[in-house]
């Protein structure tokens, strides 16, 4: 058969907000943050600057909890001009170690899902952050034993897809990427000519947010749902196994 | 020959103060937190003291400097009974950011003695710590290109370099590591059956110096420079494709 070497090969998940719920455990923390702060000083838009230190120290700490605390008491401290106290400080602290211990929501559907998918292909796990963090995460998930490989890496640009194509031995057309970021699970796979299936979650972070997303056309599908996965993936099967649509 | 499946067939490498400089960066900004801290209270023992919380935090945050930061901040808010300043608290912040940001400075006799044994086996860098910090220190050093892999791992334990081994498709037998920590590099090889040579580096943070390092006996040699390495590692093979010392 001509299209023997077409499909998908391989399909890589996404971790928080895709398998498991991360996002509103950070929201709260903000909130929080906003609570510490409001005793300092009135401000509609503390959020709003705490992400300015956020976004400009990802090249300093990466992504992360400690990151995410480290920006936060740096923030503090300037935005309340220095005269934060310090047992205020210590509960941004406690607040970070709180995060890091909170338990592991599994998304309602998602074991099924993984399940299915990987009952037809080898999956592997793709996630992005503080390496300590993830595999704890990854460990009282209870899905390690679903997938073939687990990565954890610094960023999720095309570069790293691209190397972790390489040590997987697939070629970018035949891998499809299931996630909740346009920005950093869609856009660099289908970039590399790769596939997408695009399931939101209800919050997403503003780094998360600030996607400049090509379209996918018949490369990616959006879902409401990770039920609706294993259909979501035969459609785009349907579509990688003609090879007319591989190279449009 | 018997012996053709016996000998080293894979050499690793610690990264910090192995292949370049780390601890001193460490050791000064623990000079400079306690420079901080004498500023609210007379301390003999605040070295003494972070340590402590580093140690207990290690379960929250892991290895690197963003935890170390972490740590400092509680410490510096606990120790001083919440007296320290704001401001205080915000130069170690850049304490962290100054930390992250150091040049990576390769060790003397480093790429030589690497190229040396790569020219002869296939050698990895497996480095534990925080994974967007090792990455960056593993880009500048311009020694990427010598490794076949880079593992950066969050902990260096018996069950992490036993996954590695067959991540790498290799018997404890057949590899050999390198590196400056007893505790971290070396017992951990030598309980599983593999080989270890020890560097010791001038100065070394008081958690990797709480080894129970197993008598490697024949299987490890120490050096006092990398320099040289190829002679002991010619020795240890020497012992290696030997069948009757392997398995003593």
């Amino acid at each position: 058969m001509q299209n023997s070497s077409g499909g998908i090969a391989l399909v890589g998940f996404d971790a928080d907000d895709t398998l498991w719920r991360s996002q509103d455990y950070f929201d709260e923390a903000q909130q929080r943050f906003e609570q510490i702060i409001a005793r300092y000083v009135d401000l509609e838009d503390a959020g709003k600057r705490l992400y300015a230190y956020e976004s400009r120290n990802i090249a300093f700490f990466g992504y992360g909890v400690k990151g995410m605390a480290l920006s936060m008491i740096e923030a503090a401290v300037d935005i309340t001009g220095a005269s934060i106290r310090a047992a205020d400080i210590g509960r941004i602290v406690q607040l970070a170690k709180e995060l890091l211990q909170h338990p592991v929501e599994v998304l309602p559907g998602v074991r099924a899902a993984v399940e299915a998918v990987a009952a037809r292909h080898p999956v592997v796990l793709i996630t992005k952050g503080d390496l300590f963090h993830q595999e704890a995460k990854v460990r009282e998930s209870g899905l390690s034993d679903l997938f073939r490989r687990i990565e954890i890496v610094s960023e999720k640009d095309p570069a790293t897809y691209a190397r972790l194509f390489e040590e997987f031995g697939v070629a970018a057309q035949r891998f499809l990427m299931v996630g909740n970021s346009l920005r950093s699970d869609i856009a660099p796979v289908l970039a590399l000519g790769g596939w997408g299936v695009h399931v939101p979650y209800h919050t997403t972070w503003a780094h998360e947010a600030e996607a400049v997303v090509a379209q996918g056309g018949e490369r990616m599908r959006s879902i409401a749902a990770i039920a609706e996965l294993p259909q979501a993936l035969q459609a785009l099967e349907a579509v990688a196994s003609d090879p007319q649509v591989i190279q449009p």
